[in-house]
């Protein structure tokens, strides 16, 4: 029997319900495989906040750090939105643990599954056979470089007026874009070979030493990849055009936050997307979707993006490819046998196909 | 007879061809309102990179400031590629001359012409009614900022390796976002009265700051225009899911660049899309799309966003709105006719409905 630590990271709105279904689901398959996994629940985002004054709380880190892998629901909801920068806010819990386990690279998979492709806003023909990776660099950029506000007195501002003004600051190193771009390689490798590196190389300069490096990167270690580099405007335009021709995309956090979202809108159904976050140490599992505030503690959320970040841990973390596969299966015998969550019912949806949290999970269970 | 002087800047790659046309309707529309239009014509971007070794002359910017208003093409193109620092590129043109003459509010109207309702790749029922309004914060932000790289030292870097580093800086005063609002919201007033601010408050300071003033704007000011906003990664996922449901959308440069791309894809048809570059003195009209190196010379590229970028020039430079509907209803009529451009034509197309540049130009001006 192999052990395994897991740090349970339940967070806000729907993430304490869609959590335990991913619990759920981690021990049917460790049942099969051999395999016993060992929980720990710890605080993080609002639920951190109201608790201890802190989104991240000490013992958090300490938890997740000692364990083989974290898997988080989701952290936020308005009850903590705040633009006072004396307040905690609950994101800070999350860039917080992405910075301190050194989770640099986002790896967000988008993909349709067959039976919702109907889901997508986009006509059929063109979201037919998408299937992209999106490789988003999460641990430097404008999340992380310094930031000030300054209020401005009397008298004093360019207009003559009591000015404010505020900076963020873009900055990346030489070898975090090497890391990344090393990252994006290895992935088109185990797909389909092709790399498209997004960058606003005509404007930021980041971005030129970005487009530098990406390339020497390929040239010399990668030389049997495809690499194309693609402006960011250019990018947001061709994701809807085109979105089947995209295999990996990489970039930096910002661009990669936007873009990863709207790559996973054009499937449609958010609610089936999963990211993994990894660097050297503890990797971190995730849905794609947020918490959901507004269904919070109905029964109703659908469990199936938090189900595949405990695929994408089985692959990453674990190495357990077959257990990962299994998941997959299961999942998408669910969704062929017509079974749906609220988010992705279909208007032809029978109301008795229509399930709760809890009932899908234990759908995929009963599959797996 | 009014006079009016227009400073014309071709640029590069179609620019030439498709800015001939925007010249061949004013011409018609000033013969029929008694208008006389004078032009001088300048070089910007790659063109003037090649006469001059520098993408916006001195030249150009006095002709530019001298004039009434601005005609721009497009500017750029494969030859002037490139990440070294010490070169000129053609952007930097477009960049100078926006922050010159002092160009803060960028307006981009996303319209669907219902003739070519279909050349998008989302559902017909998801783009019916799109109607919105860009605008896009355009002398500030990462666009302006102090940036820098700096070529480590072997031996130096954080990872011991000569690591270089880079970093831009995104800035803004408070009577930047005071403006871009005040923009926004008179938009808003004579639309359906509805602005969407988009920002990424929740990592940015910039962000809850331009929140702030933007709320403050729309209390103090605006009471009667609704205000909501949308935090950047969800906007590029609602500008898909609903579309039809923006009014006016307001953001900051970098997030504008992003998002009005992707809002212009939506239509399906980039190349009816224009925009104008609104300041305090002289403001600049061009297409949304640009220079096309690949079929320029060709004479099939379409002029429809050059010609509809005079049609905003009339509105918001001269006061011409009688004008401007004319060339709308034109350039409405010649495509309910049949006719195209290789970039609009659809699969049921009859060949001889495809026209070129100069063709289309010539039928819009017979329905003027
Ligand atoms: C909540 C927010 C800070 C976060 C981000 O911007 O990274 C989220 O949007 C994400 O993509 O994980
Ligand atoms: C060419 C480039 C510098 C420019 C920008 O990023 O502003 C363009 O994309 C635009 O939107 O006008």
């Amino acid at each position: 029997t192999k052990n395994y630590q897991i740090c349970l990271l339940p967070g806000d709105g729907i993430g304490p319900e869609i959590i335990a279904e991913g619990v759920k689901v981690l021990d049917a398959v460790g049942a099969k495989y051999d395999t016993a996994f060992a929980y720990t629940e710890a605080l993080l985002g609002g639920c951190a906040i109201d608790a201890t004054g802190t989104a991240l709380p000490d013992e958090t880190l300490r938890v997740a750090e000692a364990s083989d892998a974290v898997l988080l629901a989701a952290v936020g909801g308005p009850k903590w939105d705040t633009t006072d920068p004396a307040k905690p806010r609950p994101e800070q819990g999350l860039l917080g643990i992405r910075k301190a386990l050194g989770l640099y690279t986002n790896l967000r998979p988008v993909q349709i599954f067959a039976a919702l492709a109907d889901a997508s806003t986009l006509k059929p023909e063109i979201v037919d056979g998408v299937d992209m990776m999106i490789v988003r660099e999460l641990t430097g950029g404008l999340y992380f470089g310094r930031r000030e506000r300054f209020y401005g007195e009397e008298g004093c501002g360019t207009h003559g007026a009591a000015g404010q003004r505020a900076y963020d600051t873009l900055e990346y190193r030489e070898y975090e874009v090497e890391r990344i771009a090393r990252q994006a390689f290895e992935a088109a490798r185990k797909r389909r070979n092709k790399v498209t590196s997004v960058d606003k190389a005509n404007v930021l300069e980041t971005s030129r030493m970005w487009r530098e490096i990406v390339h020497r990167i390929g040239d010399e270690e990668y030389p049997d990849v495809e690499l194309e580099d693609l402006l960011v405007d250019n990018t947001a335009m061709q994701l809807i055009n085109r979105p089947a021709d995209f295999d990996v995309v990489v970039t930096e956090n910002m661009f990669g936050d936007i873009l990863s979202d709207e790559a996973a809108q054009i499937t449609g159904s958010l609610g089936m997307l999963a990211s993994a976050s990894l660097g050297d140490g503890t990797a971190l599992y995730e849905p794609s979707h947020g918490s959901a505030p507004d269904i919070a503690g109905k029964g109703i959320a659908n469990p199936l993006a938090q189900i595949l970040s405990v695929e994408m841990m089985l692959r990453y973390s674990f190495d357990m490819g077959e257990a990962a596969d299994d998941i997959r299966r299961a999942v998408t015998a669910v969704l062929d046998e017509g079974w749906r969550t609220g988010d992705i019912k279909g208007p032809d949806t029978p109301a008795d196909k229509v399930v709760g949290t809890v009932a899908m999970g234990d759908l995929v269970v009963e599959r797996l």
